[in-house]
């Protein structure tokens, strides 16, 4: 049995981006309608004055601002009417004082106007007059020349991960496709003499239902990679070796889960070592669970690989802290929100390892207090009532009932 | 100009709920690998009990643990080597009192065995002997029958949004396929004369490019709606009650967006009303922005119709309010989790009506600040800058800098 380099999760990411900057990070471009939760590839800029000329916000009438100065209730100002602003038509006259001119919610003010007076506030008298009986301030119910957005602006940075309201801003914006972060290609094998397909039944001794290319997978999807395919090998070094390297030609990662016992161990670490230039570089992370997992890099191919434990917990939570994470970094994310919750009780550490905890999440006058779910190492089920999960650090010798922690959703 | 009755957002959210009540919700079965972030229209059941056998959680020798009580580092308890447990495969030996097998993690134990002592704690001796050098208690490195999951136990309920844990969950357990809720069909029609295409340059005086029928798609999708189609149409009555008329042929739901002048507005709610067998139910809710929505039913063909304001920012908070919420009343699912944030500054409450207020959030310390933004009105560029929005209650006199408000992420 190979002694396990253990290294802490902040020097196994660290490894991880350093040999990620020989992937090329691909991008593809897509119409904006087709971009909603895809991560930007580059920084948006507005190429011109938005709204492009002065929109009146209101129903009412365009007027010179300082002609209503006096107006009021029991003494109204009259306007000449000389004109009417047509939606979605460029206004080519002009007033002057004491002229004005019907204009609807979203028209284009006529030069001259500096205003519009709200038609509840105004009333026509005889066939081209109005009376005015509110006095207006310059720029009341008007949105300006590039009050939107300016020629040049940064609308939106590289890393964003796209909106509902992105999408509505870019429309606004007249762009009409994006670069966005393709999704790097990632393989799932499942390695182990017990699995057998989930949608096979019933049941025999010894055997288990195969997991983790499933979740897995699900996961990866979350985060935004493409799972290339998903394959299950028997505990067979050949066999293993044969399918990692298969998947070597056409992925980013190749992640190989299984492996719980020490001799398994051995052989995923063996032939991750073979099969990469670089060989093993972590060969173990101090956190709990997850902490038998490998990685290797392979230079000519640009493959990252990871041994994952075989458990399907173990697994997820080593996947999640470590690609989830890389994902963001390689497209310039930022780390998703997460909620800040009292404890109900008192949490442990584990010595020398950051310790992950499922965890419920329950709301009370507008504070979130958090249960941790202690489940077996292995047990899935327990999973599906969690909300997210909080994390207690190596250097720290755990929490009290009432500390707050901050609880990443699933 | 008709007066707007205006209702407050619960309400309108009870009438809604209540014609949806005539609404098919229909349903669809996936295979798992598919079914991530989908809403479960079924309870699902554990079939049986798992695991399905007693297993190993170590690498080491099962034994009967009584055994062991004396072991100890000085005095090691010596266990006659009985079998090899093969991983994978059914175990049909039993060991007796002070006999022992080998398992590997995962393995199945023999029976007459109640632990499993680490190999970390024995010893090889001779041909067939091993010496154990812990005690270990009955049941330690053991997982029982059921321990993850009982059979007849609820795995997961109805309305529950799939994570990929709970993917996980479904494999171990053997569930191939689920009934999720099926995306109801929706479609947007964007009304105006002043409407171009977002993908048409350049910008002509008095045309603004269409944002709503992109935006509003984006965020139907984002609640689980399947965008049927979107359409652009000019400010025509005729056209517009035939686009209107065309899409209730096959959607749930059509939404009529613009009309934000007095006269537009009326035009869309006589459309609504002509086109629907109970009429206009809600013509104004008591939001802000958003205010101007008009929502109708049609018994015959089960469509609702909501008319929204035509700024995108007013469009979006109306939908998002109405008809993300009434997605999750139909699928049972619970509303997504908020992020409680003190105030940075003071927040007024405008006098009747729920205020939305996009906003940022700022982490310090486990402890989350959050500064709302100020837009004119039918300004969109500003919100790509929010994280989310908060929401200030009618009955409220606003709030003070320090107080804690919820925010709901975008």
């Amino acid at each position: 049995m190979k002694f396990l380099q253990v290294v802490t999760i902040e020097v196994a990411r660290q490894k991880l981006l350093e040999v990620s900057q020989g992937w090329l990070v691909a991008t593809e471009t897509l119409p904006i309608n087709q971009a909603m939760g895809k991560v930007l590839a580059e920084d948006i800029f507005a190429i011109e004055d938005l709204p492009h000329f002065r929109r009146s916000t209101v129903d009412g009438y365009a007027v010179v601002a300082k002609d209503t100065t006096a107006a009021g209730e029991s003494l109204p100002t009259f306007l000449k009417v000389v004109g009417v602003v047509e939606m979605g038509q460029g206004t080519n006259f002009a007033i002057k004082a004491g002229e004005c001119a019907e204009i609807p919610t979203g028209g284009m003010l006529p030069a001259g106007a500096d205003a519009v007076a709200m038609v509840e506030f105004c009333e026509p008298f005889g066939t081209d007059e109005v009376a005015v009986y509110k006095s207006v301030a310059h720029g009341s119910g008007v949105i300006q020349v590039g009050d939107d957005m300016r020629a040049g602006d940064t609308l939106l940075s590289k890393g964003k991960r796209l909106t509902p309201q992105d999408i509505g801003a870019l429309a606004v914006a007249g762009v009409a496709d994006v670069s966005v972060f393709a999704p790097p290609k990632i393989a799932f094998i499942s390695t182990g003499d017990e699995l057998i397909s989930p949608h096979h039944a019933p049941l025999t001794d010894g055997k288990i239902r195969e997991t983790n290319g499933i979740s897995l997978s699900a996961l990866a999807q979350k985060h935004g990679y493409h799972v290339e395919h998903t394959a299950v090998v028997a505990d067979d070094r050949d066999a293993i070796k044969q399918a990692v390297s298969h998947a070597m030609a056409n992925c980013q990662i190749v992640a190989v889960s299984g492996g719980s016992s020490q001799g398994k161990k051995d052989m995923t670490a063996d032939i991750l070592g073979e099969l990469s230039t670089s060989g093993v570089f972590v060969h173990g992370i101090a956190i709990k669970p997850g902490k038998p997992t490998i990685l290797a890099f392979d230079e000519a191919t640009k493959t990252i690989m990871v041994g994952l434990p075989g458990q399907p917990i173990s697994a997820m939570t080593a996947f999640d802290l470590l690609f989830g994470w890389l994902a963001r970094q390689t497209t310039q994310s930022p780390e998703p929100f997460a909620i800040p919750a009292n404890l109900s009780t008192n949490v442990p550490a584990s010595e020398g390892k950051m310790t992950v905890y499922p965890c419920t999440l329950a709301l009370n006058h507008n504070q979130y207090t958090v249960t941790p779910i202690y489940a077996k190492s292995g047990l899935i089920a327990t999973l599906t009532t969690a909300h997210g999960y909080f994390v207690i650090n190596r250097d720290t010798e755990g929490h009290r009932q009432g500390d707050v922690v901050m609880v990443h959703l699933f």
